[in-house]
């Protein structure tokens, strides 16, 4: 059993790893850089040193300071969080060089699902629904129009070495593909020095929905249940539910299963996420990444089964079998996250860092808070500007509607902005209360002005 | 439906029915005395008025305000909370004669309940275990010696005019009776005017052991398991848990039968928990009393069941029949709860009201606070000294256990002496651990100096 465990993160995840070790029993110690002295994180570790200046590139990223540290205290293991290292293939294995143990999946595993290209290789020859479209570089142009007449307009012509929204061009009609292709090629070959493009069929309207998994060392996969984050914001989830209103019994096992697969695939251990593009007219599904580590949104998982995926990752890094097996996973009632935000929604989102005041988190019946910050706190503006997480759960999603609600109208922060009032006008939305929304919601709606 | 409801009560409790208002979205009318100025409840509720000075008998039971304030701001019904005027018959009847809704049985119910006699009599007519003992007064010593030694010594000998502790002697043998006898009747005769006494087998070691119930005014009842409460200070309850580690699945089964068959004999509606005395040896139980009001440490049965007691209440009270059967009941989980009070457990539970200082309750998984304290807020020293509830919930009793001393390690409350620290000796302590213990516990056992 881990005994020692180093936390390369700061803000509520490092607070919520400090919360698992301390009732798994286990040492903690926390890193922090200049900016953050007087984080709760910090506070809340057994032992804490400082590993740099305020830039994440001077400290939580610095991987030399962290392994030190890890050594000089006598830590066993690694926990990375999320962001930061946490799906850092290198990190991975430095840490395992290290003789420590690293709290995640194989670097292996890491580089498999971060590679996209590679990954959706691995998830066709794993039987893993994927995005379908041509098989690799567009070579001749009426195979690739076959190609797209066989799987519909509008497709996507994606440039093989683009990424962050570029080298990305929608095509209608043959029209639209044969230009696009040559539009593309030429733009890609500018931008990356390589002209290969594919395309692949364009879902237009889908909800991102991605399901839990948690493997042991043993073999033993299993998948807890969906959370639906169609809610977003320039690709920001804002808003995360469990179970989603979208999903049928029938979608929700296949979706499950093919999770799992996925999983496998790449002999995946510890709690990860496989995300799925959800076309609900057409009740497909696609894969769409996978993310190697704890997520934020976890807690909803959490909170309709029972299960804290914390403790479930440090128990299988320390070689534990699972508890559970998939027919002891229940889902109960509906969660709802709210992620609250040091920002400005009546400016565009702009972030809000400074020093909070009064600070009073609600409570009260199905009411969960993840949060680092505290009376008096000066949130630093060198980070994510996220700042809490509130968590409801309900036996009905209606009723954990009307629980957030009350939740956020309680919630007392003040000394900066926050996303609470945008929280407040979408809980009380009637597209979101029905269910009704894709992940255009936030362009189609001006939430705050309704 | 209930549109417009009084809290007629203060501190966490009242903060607890304006939460469950806020979700059903009924209105919330607040009342306050001079003390409570700057209280919770008065700034969450949507209206809140000051009903006179400090001391309770001024303020929270002056039934002639607290009924005036009802009508003119409209309410339509009251919610007495728990103390105070909970279970006060004659309010309750005022109410009813009032045109408004009483949150809670009918008067009657409260009556037939808060008579110790009648409650008595009433439950063996309705076939509810009673603890053994003389049918009423004893009349003649040789037929009273017959019935000690029919249900064993230790027995115990009560002044039917007794109470608080006064006029009650046990006796442990033959002659330990007849000279107890005498010498109770003449002390009752001189302390209370009238020398009746009765007998009663005495148990020496047992558990308190709770079952909550729920009542529509259909003729619905059911019951939704138990909680623990055998962790008390001079009667006080300190701690509560459910499920209780000492009932087996059959005791569980007839006690909860027990309770329904309880309240049905009272015609009881709403929430309401039947309180017995579990001689764990001999695994019997006998009832103790019925509390006529929603309880402290409902919360744990909350935990287990996803139930929301107090929304329960207000749609009881509505006329809505109960959403719930009987076999929908299911427990899930342990829940413990510690009642956090302004004391100083060095200096035996000294109250220690006064301003807090810094303020920060625990959060993250499975974690509930229910309190109306925050930042900079002044306890008065005029009412109970409970500021806050800690609750946990996790899958087992063991997971429980650790779950709450990390909350409780985490909980700042600066300023004044709380509990916190004698709750984290409890818990690490042995017989605690391994739920050996009986209502003795706190007297065999010096839990803070450990």
């Amino acid at each position: 059993m881990i005994k020692k465990l180093l936390i390369a993160n700061r803000g509520e995840i490092a607070v919520r790893i400090i919360r698992a070790c301390k009732e798994l029993d286990v040492e903690t110690v926390a890193v922090y850089s200049e900016a953050d002295r007087d984080a709760l994180h910090v506070q809340m570790a057994d032992e804490a040193y400082c590993i740099g200046p305020n830039l994440s590139k001077d400290s939580y990223l610095n991987m030399a300071n962290i392994l030190g540290i890890a050594k000089m205290t006598g830590c066993d293991a690694i926990h990375p969080g999320y962001g930061f290292l946490a799906e850092n293939e290198n990190f991975a294995s430095l840490v395992e060089e290290c003789q420590l143990i690293f709290v995640g999946p194989s670097p292996k595993a890491i580089g498999k699902m971060g590679a996209k290209d590679v990954a959706r290789e691995t998830m066709k020859k794993a039987g893993v629904p994927i995005v379908p479209g041509s098989d690799g570089i567009v070579e001749n142009i009426d195979e690739t129009l076959n190609i797209a007449e066989k799987i519909g307009y509008p497709v996507i012509i994606k440039a093989t070495a683009g990424g962050g929204g570029k080298g990305i061009r929608v095509a209608r009609n043959q029209e639209e593909l044969i230009k696009g292709i040559a539009i593309t090629q030429e733009e890609a070959q500018k931008a990356f020095g390589n002209p290969g493009v594919y395309i692949e069929k364009y879902i237009e309207d889908f909800r991102h929905v991605e399901i839990q998994v948690l493997a042991d060392q043993y073999g033993n996969t299993i998948h807890l249940g969906e959370r639906d984050c169609t809610i977003q914001r320039r690709l920001q989830k804002l808003v995360e539910e469990a179970p989603s209103p979208a999903l049928t019994e029938k979608i929700r096992k296949k979706m499950g299963e093919a999770a799992v697969k996925a999983a496998e695939a790449v002999d995946y251990t510890g709690a990860g996420t496989v995300e799925f593009i959800y076309d609900y007219q057409n009740e497909q599904f696609y894969f769409m990444e996978m993310n190697t580590r704890i997520q934020v949104e976890h807690p909803v998982t959490e909170l309709i089964t029972g299960v804290d995926l914390v403790k479930e990752q440090i128990l299988i890094a320390s070689g534990e079998p699972l508890r559970l097996k998939q027919e002891d996973v229940r889902l109960e009632g509906w969660a709802i996250e709210c992620r609250i935000n040091a920002e400005n929604p009546e400016k565009n989102f702009l972030p809000s860092p400074g020093k909070i005041g009064m600070y009073l988190p609600p409570g009260g019946p199905g009411v969960r808070v993840d949060s680092a910050v505290y009376p008096g706190y000066s949130i630093p503006p060198f980070y994510d500007s996220m700042i809490a997480k509130l968590i409801v759960h309900a036996p009905t999603r209606r009723e954990a509607i009307e629980r957030m609600k009350r939740a956020l109208s309680e919630y007392v922060i003040d000394g900066v902005h926050t996303t609470i009032s945008f929280h407040l006008h979408l809980m009380e939305h009637d597209a979101f209360i029905d269910g009704r929304f894709n992940t255009k919601f936030l362009e189609e709606y001006d939430v705050l002005n309704q």
